[in-house]
């Protein structure tokens, strides 16, 4: 009897339904705030910049199920479930006790988690009329992503991605190219926006926060345009929650469950994505309900030059730079943080996602640092035994996975550690090539 | 109910053993002959270069089904099965009566279907105790692969990459070095074969024939090093049946049988690797046993700037453009033919392999040409409709499949087109930049 190393679902156990984690939290997380009125913001406020659906899910608080449409769930079929993988070379790499699983995200055809989110998106567009969509993009997984899906549903897509980002891996944006979209790269002088942040700093390498300042202008000054996220906002990490759902089962069928569950950390969606699911039940003891599973301990990891978790202030702050946001209460570094540059350009954002902040400052998880020298040491250790080169940002949580792994061989625990591998890094090999050049740096972030 | 468009295997469906269509062959290939003494070679001449086992199953005309090694298998369950798809998008587009489906062989970590056989070939290397291995690559695919499955296996790693595919590609060379293998453009000033290729063409841009002469050389003149081979040869084929042994069965679930089945041909892996499975009930028709299906057309789709099936004689002639090799009976351009700068690097070879040689004689299949340009337009049509961008060699096999479902059109017929898709573009996109600009051309072969 050989071990089994890989875990999938039948397609009649894929999830029918997205979980709401804002439903059953103890401490509800505080309203977005209307800047001009500092009062709460509404459906209808945020109608206007996102597609109706996406907007009535970013507040709700009520319904911890939400239906995923038929036919999101069709395009989901073509490439979900995503394995669930256990690590038995890397385990055996690092000479640990624990078992190491990880959620194989990679997959699919753009290769990250980000499709997840941009089907449902897309998908509320096109239903409620829209013919364009435009977003923000760091390394480009999100926009790759959103691309390809605007295009299946016949969308016209603007993608700003961050300059730096786009200098670092030109093959993104031609992948979105590819899919018909059309790349500028942020800041810009084709929104007030961009030029203002350009007047200022003309060298400015651009962040995930002067993007999404460019985007939402976009959307807001063209007939029939949606913004759309890749991360931050609850119903991303909604959307997202097929990971955590599909692992719950498949952990089922390995016949154990996780001690730590682990995801790198940019705004929050790949961590929610798999952590709230588990979460659930933690809620459901401290609400004197039986608990399913043992206590497990949440891990978002950050890039060390880019702490909002570890080193962030919990207050109201803009979603961006400009301030075209609703003020957000979350750990932030400031809207106007610069964050170094660090080829995970997915983690390159200043604050933390409404719901994952509250759940922070509530203890329900923790997050850990991570050197971007560490983080590609970590990468290229499972490369090399697992066979699948990670994204920069997903070796932040293989880092993550690695000290607790090493931990557990100090102590002899066994301890079942789960981490979700959010995307492949067949685009960012020019990072793995300075890594091995000896050429990376780390960086102190500027607080 | 809605339409299943993936089709997967459960793990006790997968195949235990290879399929060696010489066996059962009506006529079986010339022997490969020493071209000194123009006898036909045996086991222990191959087992100077390749695994023993490999040379073994090289000239086996006798064995029909071959075990697949216990820990071959454990690792193709890492990735396999791989699925075949229903390109219900793909069919829309093109308003095509046919039934499109494709075996998505990209979805393994390295890419392409390659790492079929560069587990087999590392698995016997390391049993028989050889400590290196090294290889010729094109685009890089079989370069990939073999780097990681030797790693996997505890094995060093020298690669030889044609110089032009190096160029055009930069990331795959970044790929093989992550893996830990050292790697050279071909070809190089390291062996006598690339020295005397240079004196005569300083500029030459590398082919296939150059890197397996130079990896040949290696192998020959290094204490315990194999030569590996990524297609060509018979044992490399009888790997990749893998691929049409779950695609018999996987088009079973889906309820058809194909009418037609179509790779791109370089030197045959994956053509045969999908093809030969299907084929063999053709072989039984013919011995006047029950066929299992209908007659399949057989489609090798090569580029037309590299026609050996189309426009080559069948000779003997050697499988490198030095003449290390074998005196191979096949469809051949000439050993020193220079095959045009097409990024299709995979499909840059002079000849085809023996066995295809064979069929393509005796009417069992037949190949298409394919000129750049229209591979290209095929290949962005399928990325856009199924959101998958394919690698410039398996956008010749999607060219023809488009041409067959247009055909279908005319006639109103409902065939069922079946294709390999054999890796993902995404180290690729520099070909589809070139494309999208408008500055890639066709090219007619100096014959």
């Amino acid at each position: 009897m050989t071990k089994q190393k890989r875990f999938l679902l039948a397609e009649d156990l894929l999830p029918r339904q997205w979980y709401n984690i804002a439903a059953e939290m103890p401490n509800k997380p505080l309203p977005p705030l209307n800047p001009a009125t500092k009062q709460p913001v509404t459906v209808d406020d945020l109608s206007h910049i996102f597609a109706s659906e996406c907007a009535k899910q970013e507040l709700d608080q009520t319904h911890a199920w939400i239906d995923i449409p038929e036919e999101v769930q069709e395009r989901y079929r073509f490439y979900r479930s995503t394995p669930l993988v256990r690590a038995y070379a890397l385990e055996q790499a690092l000479g640990t006790p624990a078992h190491i699983y990880f959620k194989n995200e990679s997959v699919n055809p753009l290769g990250s988690h980000k499709l997840n989110s941009a089907i449902p998106q897309c998908y509320y567009c096109r239903q409620e009329g829209t013919t364009n969509v435009t977003t923000e993009t760091g390394a480009g997984q999100w926009g790759a992503a959103l691309s390809y899906a605007a295009k299946s549903f016949g969308l016209e897509c603007a993608v700003y991605q961050v300059k730096i980002s786009m200098q670092q891996k030109p093959y993104r944006s031609s992948i979105m190219r590819t899919f018909g979209a059309t790349v500028e790269g942020s800041p810009s002088m084709s929104t007030r926006a961009g030029k203002d942040i350009i007047t200022r700093d003309p060298h400015h390498p651009g962040s995930l926060g002067t993007a999404i300042s460019e985007a939402i202008e976009l959307a807001t000054t063209t007939p029939n345009c949606k913004y759309t996220l890749g991360s931050v906002l609850n119903h991303v990490a909604l959307h997202q929650t097929v990971i955590g759902l599909e692992a719950e089962k498949q952990m089922e069928m390995a016949g154990e469950y996780p001690d730590v569950v682990i995801a790198c950390f940019g705004g929050g969606s790949n961590f929610g994505g798999l952590a709230f699911p588990f979460m659930r039940h933690q809620f459901q003891t401290l609400n004197g309900q039986c608990a399913k599973g043992k206590r497990i301990d949440f891990i978002a990891a950050e890039p060390a030059s880019c702490p909002k978790l570890t080193k962030g202030e919990f207050r109201y702050d803009f979603g961006d730079s400009a301030g075209y946001t609703p003020l957000l209460p979350m750990y932030t570094l400031g809207h106007d943080f610069k964050p170094a540059n660090i080829h995970a350009g997915g983690l390159r954002y200043h604050g933390a996602g409404v719901i994952v902040s509250q759940l922070l400052k509530d203890g329900f998880m923790r997050g850990v640092d991570i050197p971007q020298l560490e983080s590609f040491e970590s990468g290229l250790l499972f490369a090399r035994t697992e066979g699948i080169i990670p994204a920069p940002e997903s070796c932040h949580a293989i880092a993550a996975a690695v000290r607790e792994a090493e931990a557990c061989k100090k102590t002899g625990e066994e301890k079942v550690i789960l981490f979700n591998l959010s995307g492949h890094g067949l685009i960012d090999m020019t990072a793995y090539d300075s890594f091995i050049n000896g050429d990376l740096i780390n960086y102190t972030p500027n607080l």
